[in-house]
């Protein structure tokens, strides 16, 4: 990690980054990231965005342009779901983060969303990387399912290196032989992120396991390992999703495990003080 | 899983095993393993074994017989170390729990120990598993570094199949192609095994990291994902460990990291009960 | 693979695709791509060129886009290295194939060149493939490092699904735990590609090993498979390249493996002969 | 592989070791061995061995042990299957080799076969292998499905270290993501283990592949790879077999088979005497 020259911890207690999106700090508290895996009409925008709000959600997710497997599945909304995005980021006062894919979109996404996220498949996608650290705009960068912590923060220092500070680190799950979960999520590099990096770093745990029924403990899991937040998939009626149905959790169970998270962030700010006083 | 007759669950709300072993309950609370990477000394075992009693220790661990890479590596005191560890145990009071690496010797063993341990290179050697599952001692089985949810309670159904009800199993990490950390630590193997089997799981961040520095707040993240416990390893004093020292908890960060522990499995009491009371 | 209208084969006996460069046809025989792993002057690509085409290579390759880990190692010549590229091509008569990274140079790139490579980092870059299949140009799409067989299918697809017929799958090792080598070069997907689709495949030693001393081996390796060709970094001096030094062969290297390459041609034009004869 | 005193190559041009089985020198040109996966009944036994052997194999293997998955799936004969197996070999003329699961039972399978077989799952049960190297048979050593190369030495090094320095390592595929295949076999590691060590290696293209349509492309492969052999599982009626019948060869198919493998192999002796040609 030599030549990590801008994302890595250089000096001793050398200040953490602080992500500002409105009146939102990510890197101080918990965040919590909420939302459809992609826009698909007015209506369900609007409605997932005021149900997460209510639950407790710090920022609103939705999906405009879906990088998909297969050329003949659904590819999102294009513009059309950036505007909506924007309304019930309006609607529900929330700011809004979506993923962009191509170099050329960039500059006209930056108009309608707070934070841009880089996908997985496109973390090595270095001229989308170029162009996401001139925008200016905050950057969310999903670690490649197949890269190292290395390779990760190197692309994160291709954001910096265009003067862009703010990029969030989301871990999504890599790539292994098992198959019970979608992928599997490495927690442990919630805490080696932060012995190496100033950045702020978020878990997916929807993308992470791909099983609705563990998202809510790898959410707890993902506080207690000292993520910074996390990234959840919400859809007001998740059997009737165009997208990852299967790991999106409804408004109610959103609700419920919202209630759980604002808990243990609350028992681990205790927690973590037993540092400060045994180091005094 | 369909041929898993023993160790899945087959009926709604089936009691989940509770693995007796003295006093302690696997299963019930959160129940904490600590203990050397190897028995060096008779001094160097009953000092670490009262000092992780101190600190809130429920079990002792201590390897006899070492499974090492390099046939000119350490490979443990063998019966010497048996007897050491069976002393440690009565000075502080607590069960021992030892790994066990041939057939021809589980029998002998279970005279020094309280539980047995079937190590992750052995996961799949089915005739130390036929043995210690007719030894009746409890099995700490630990997960391959290559193996699937299912082939690992494949292993265990191995263990049932003899009459032994009472295995533990134990997440240590698997094999992945990230260097940063030893192995993968899988914390979402945890609510999955809930899921599918009875079994009480609990995990080894010592392993499953083989950093120092990650090794509490894995713990931690392991309370979280709703672990029965975890199995650390603590030297008296680390830099002189003959195995694994890199990864040894000195005395003192294992009080500090119990003091965490205890606060957390408190509030995840609290936690796991808004589950009940919202379903009443 | 059921959505794969395209790239599978569809009905028993289907004609394979063969692609046309110039005088060379991907598909038939065993066609050798050989070169530097990126341009760096116009010296060294011409040498480099006349040397593999005497040598009995087919087609030149050169980067002039160079994907690097690190934003401050070198990222290729650019338009420069495009221009010496096309040079190289002319004085030695080879066609010439160069990687793209954006799908902003693919028009301008296309007159340059006569076949566009899409690289593993890229491989699920959608906008990038779909621009590829709009070029018409003939496409060599390497295998994702991480990549499933049909999730690398469904990139040619892509491809495909835009009228462009002309893809050639390149395997390039995978990404496992083995660290001897670079990546673990998966032989065992040329018969596979060959079962389920109609696509020529080639194979890239160079970086499915990332050990000189293998080169040689996994070339025969990948004719004995049933490979369509290989494509090999050959610099005219080791030693001084910019990029890869570590995996490309010197010249006389390449020559002597040359030899070999098309004595064990011929030898598997007879042993495939064997089938044809045993079926009649 | 500092420490790997015996099985690594410590000067220039040491000779290799050749394992000679009656008479057969594995090590020199190219061994095939070949059989059921497990001993049947002595009909299915004697006939799938005359068959063999007709079609020119050098060795029979036969499994009287079975290490499963599933404690409720087949084990294997046990002795009576040894007995069959033996019997099988007098009648073919083939010397045989057979899988030895427990130290136990080392002693007395040698007296029944010619070459103990230690597999994928106990290639780090260390007790196995000072037994297997304390009983002298040759040893045919699988590589462990997890197993990095320097880890599988390392247990080479287990038997040699008993005395015994006849040992053949087999290359069996290695667990990945990739899952059209059933492992993906590693044919990089033919050469890579020919720079490092003098000890021969054989290639299992059935467990390698799961895929009967890939097994005589991949003995092909392991030839031009250097491979000093193949394994391959054939079975009289491969419908009927009792494990493994998906993979399993007919007797017609491997004739097929054998008669490109011993073409390819005379092919190769030109082709490797080119090196020696050139660096006269």
């Amino acid at each position: 990690m030599k030549n990590l020259k801008l994302t890595t911890i250089k000096v001793k207690n050398q200040a953490r980054t602080l992500v500002k999106v409105k009146d939102i700090t990510i890197g101080e508290g918990f965040t919590v990231i909420a939302g459809p895996c992609s826009i698909e009409s007015e209506e369900q925008a609007i409605e997932t965005a005021i149900r997460v709000k209510e639950a407790g959600a710090d920022i609103l997710r939705g999906g405009a342009f879906k990088p998909r497997t297969s050329p003949y599945a659904f590819q999102g909304l294009g513009i059309k779901g950036l505007q909506i995005l924007e309304k019930a980021g309006k609607e529900s006062g929330l700011p809004v983060v979506t993923e962009v894919l191509d170099p050329r979109d960039v500059s006209w996404v930056c108009e309608y969303v707070d934070i841009l996220q880089v996908g997985t498949r496109n973390m090595q996608n270095f001229s989308l990387l170029k162009e996401v650290g001139k925008a200016g705009k905050p950057v969310l960068l999903k670690r490649g399912m197949f890269s190292t912590l290395s390779e990760w923060l190197s692309c994160a220092e291709y954001v910096l290196a265009e003067g862009n500070p703010n990029v969030i680190l989301c871990e999504r799950g890599i790539r292994t032989f098992e198959s019970y979960t979608r992928n599997t999520l490495d927690l442990a590099i919630v805490p080696s992120i932060k012995e190496v990096s100033h950045l702020p770093v978020i878990v997916d745990p929807s993308h992470g396991t791909g099983r609705l029924s563990l998202v809510e403990r790898m959410c707890l899991a993902s506080i207690a390992a000292g993520a910074d937040g996390v990234m959840v998939e919400v859809h007001r009626n998740p059997a009737e999703a165009l997208c990852d149905g299967d790991q999106s959790l409804s408004p109610p169970m959103f609700m419920s495990m919202m209630k759980k998270v604002r808990k243990l962030q609350e028992c681990m700010v205790e927690i973590n003080a037993l540092d400060r006083e045994s180091s005094k």
